[in-house]
């Protein structure tokens, strides 16, 4: 029996989300698109037979036929739908981030803790990727001794919009944090922003830099640039005791020409973590058949908000802020 | 409703296929599997829950539950079983070769030409490798001029026991036969075998290069070598009038350590192409809902075999080989 | 006319310098070698006959035919000799750092703006490495428009035994502020040294991370690591506004052995940087017939030296130090 | 003393080596230049002060004050010239080909040989190109085994006008010829070159592929290519028992821009090579003191042009030609 499932926002995210478990998800059925702007959603089902469209989110949240809830509407809205899902006692994969106030995230936190099993599943899809999973693998493995050291690169091609220092950490560095702590199996102590630029760099094209202590003096350093204009470009190496671990940028061809040797970069990160966004939809379904949960725990969730947000006082105090974080209740405890 | 799919053949590649199509394809299910020796067919479905051993492929081919068949038991099999699925009207993916010699291929060509649609992939699977598809696509697109040469090369790490320098073209450089017909869209018109090895050399390591020729004058440079030991290494480069386009062998991660930089080989085709013969699954399954055919047809295959032995051939005789072949039927012919 | 060289210091840079200028520089010849330890200077002269052993670095700086003094002797008597060089009109190559102070640095500085001609050059070798002149060949050019961050890697394979916090930056990453103010052409504003490390760490392997930021507010961003045991490793990145330069470890061939795919690392910083090292001296030699100097200048010894020393007070305090400079003399200023 | 050399020619590669020799090689003085054009000549002795135009080849070889000869003038003037400076009893390094027929070199070799010594170095720069002379040690120290199979490619970005399917041989692919028997230390047994084009491909951008067999049983593959655009490519892998070794092209940085990453390729042979052809100038200036011959001899130069004559005798059979050679005289002989 296939998970139907029901997607909660029919956006850009919604939409691919939803086209990947139609068509290339083993085990899935896409059940029911809502969208506050109903021609969106209608626009999704129409090209996949056999889903409909409803009304709300309610509707889809409480729909009997909805066995798992996909939420990727705007970040505002994830908190209270979360909640929702877990009063249904359904499973829900939701958007990153979990919520964009740590109170919310741990609402949901306590709300799941009090259920007594996990239900949430926050998409930090990075943890899927097979890049960041075959670095992970190897530092378990150990094969090069214990990482002390990470550099972590993020560069957006075209910024956004609503770029500023602080949303800069708050939606794209917080890839970085949730990472940090998924590679290391360690918990942030401190974070330090640092944002400079020259006089006549637009202000959306500052850099920024973070670095991360972890609880156990690890340190990582990531670059945050949202306007690099070449290309989107994420990378990560592990400092390990007797050697390195990086990821490389997929490429499938390399290709000469006009006086340059080199392969394609992805325009975004869509192209870049097609992948990983794929392998994490079949694994959550996966998972809810198997009950054993995987990828970012509402914990987890709660954590890169917190983290972020004390980067946002970094940013204003000029130095490392501290994280600090409620008790992590006994649902959330590594084995 | 998903599509029913029954194995043939319970070894290696059929365990494979038959895990593939029941946890990674979108729209199947593995529905039965068969083997000449039972235990292993029933080991297979052991695995897969819902998944039934029959007795033998005659009973898996003619299942009223079995929508299509996957055929991986040894290649002097292949003929007879293809022609058992077109009998019964139902499609196949059979693994390379469709037959080990030219006059088998073509009495499937001729079986199903009468038939008047395709029923019959070949499992080339090189053509759903994500690194040839985009070199395809961009030799298609033209983004540099024409290829007028193309050069291949196909190491395996350890040489199969059974390898003699006929073997190499027939079981191994078949491959790069079919793969030069799928990039150039042109048909073999010549084939050179040359085989040579130093006194110290192993008969087993011996490396093969073959020259082909299309039709259109464009150069195929290949080489085949069965006992590299440093790893599974395939190749492809695509000389074009303003540039070049090359696959780059899929790593997701570099290693630095030892006094090396680098990253790591595959050890096998499996793990090299374990994307492609995914890939190869669903875009089966998904032909089979759309009624596209996909992969390579029957008439692919007859050539394939055709021109490997016309390389066997050339081995003998020491110079290039015509390879001559039969009318094409319209139903292969290309729109 | 050759320049006739004389070498103070007979350890291992100073032989290595006069092996290189007695075999491998045109216009160059080896005059005479002091060393306190007169045995080594005799083993030096031995190799290349023609060559003197001198009794003392007075006796050398004074000889009337040495035309031009290349000092590779502790760095604890750098200042000294320099400024008897400069008490003899004769022009020396000092390899860095200029002195240990900025006091003495500053004496240097002063004696030969006193002189109102540039006779030192401080041997900052990466100003002649292939890979830092084309980088800073193509930020002149401004191709890919400014850079407004640069990202730097410096790990030694084996941290020498005298290896501290503070000696790491002053002998080790005082390599790094003399290339960010090479490559961006302006100074360093501040300096923030960050150190932390796992409790089961030896301190020798401690990573550090330093963040500049230039007086124009670009941001550079420094990993020194001392005990890496992979290899010898050295990068720059040069974030600009349309893309990036990187350096790349220099390597002739790549090998593929034992599954893995890649290519030799340096051991150290000598095999690394060779040719930079003869490079440096070509271009010293040449600049002694043409008159226009080459490289670091004594002002750029004094600022190398300055900023280190502020990133040691940067480890004491925690957070950035300013970088407090005196007044350049009109001898230093860019045309 | 410094060995005083006399370039004979003036042109693009004369002006280079007499550039290269006044200020870049250690021990050697630019003396003469002569050149069919005395204002060519003069051109060049203008940059070097200190040297002579001479107003002959014959003036300049005999001329007491040249010590060496340096030839670069036109193919055909090779022989005669290098015969003259047997004549003289001077040193004479030559570019490739030694001379244009077989009997001009044998001539050659007689007359060397008859002298006793050696004095005549082919300029094959290859064997002083880094990746080369990197790839020859490995294959001597045998970490990998014994190659059995190279792979060489060489790819002009622009065809000069005179390049006909034989001149490619005789001007170009000549290089692979001396390289295979460098690396591998084997004799040419066999040459087969194939060369083929699409009807619409111009005549200079035919594409070659010469498969060489060696006296042991080793097989070379080479692709020569004069017209491939996208910048000059010159590679070389060395298959191994338990491995392969590459060439490396050469680039001290990589550039990430537009939606491409990689690095800059060299435009043509000069920059590509620039390092071999000063390595080869050092050596050979070095060869002339310490009287140990170095680079391709004249026998070396001999065998190249006969192996190149059979490569054009290929052209014309279409099959693989044997590669007879005269007796090696004793002084060609390998200790």
């Amino acid at each position: 029996m296939a998970i139907r499932v029901g997607v909660v926002g029919a956006g850009v995210m919604g939409a691919d989300h939803a086209r990947v478990l139609s068509s290339a998800v083993a085990g899935a059925e896409l059940e029911a698109v809502s969208d506050a702007d109903p021609t969106r959603a209608k626009a999704v089902v129409d090209r996949h037979p056999g889903a409909r469209a409803l009304a709300s989110s309610e509707d889809l949240i409480r729909d009997e036929r909805v066995d798992a809830v996909l939420v990727a509407s705007p970040d505002a809205t994830h908190g209270p739908l979360v909640l929702a899902c877990l009063a249904a006692g359904k499973p829900v994969l939701c958007e990153k981030p979990l919520a964009p106030s740590a109170e919310e995230c741990l609402a949901i936190v306590a709300r799941e803790a009090a259920l007594g099993r996990r239900l949430v599943t926050v998409g930090y899809m990075r943890r899927f990727d097979p890049g960041y999973v075959e670095l992970w693998q190897r530092l378990r493995a150990g094969e090069l001794g214990r990482a002390y050291l990470l550099h972590f690169l993020h560069r957006n091609a075209v910024a956004p919009p609503y770029v500023t220092a602080a949303t800069l950490i708050t939606n794209a560095a917080v890839h970085e944090l949730d990472i940090a702590r998924y590679l290391t199996g360690r918990e942030i102590r401190s974070i330090h922003a640092v944002s400079r630029r020259t006089a006549d760099l637009p202000a959306t094209s500052a850099p920024q830099l973070l670095i991360l202590e972890m609880d156990d003096g690890t340190l990582v350093e990531a670059e945050i640039t949202m306007n690099a204009q070449y290309g989107y470009d994420v990378r990560a190496e592990a400092v390990c005791e007797r050697g390195t671990i990086s990821l490389v940028a997929p490429h499938d061809v390399a290709v000469l020409q006009a006086g340059q040797g080199g392969f394609p970069l992805a325009a975004d990160f869509r192209p870049r973590f097609a992948r990983a966004y794929h392998d994490e939809l079949q694994a959550w379904i996966d998972s809810l058949r198997t009950g054993v949960p995987v990828g970012a725990s509402s914990w987890d969730g709660y954590v890169a908000t917190a983290a972020a947000l004390a980067g946002v006082r970094s940013l204003e105090t000029g130095g490392p802020v501290e994280v600090t974080l409620a008790d992590r209740p006994a649902l959330y405890r590594r084995s």
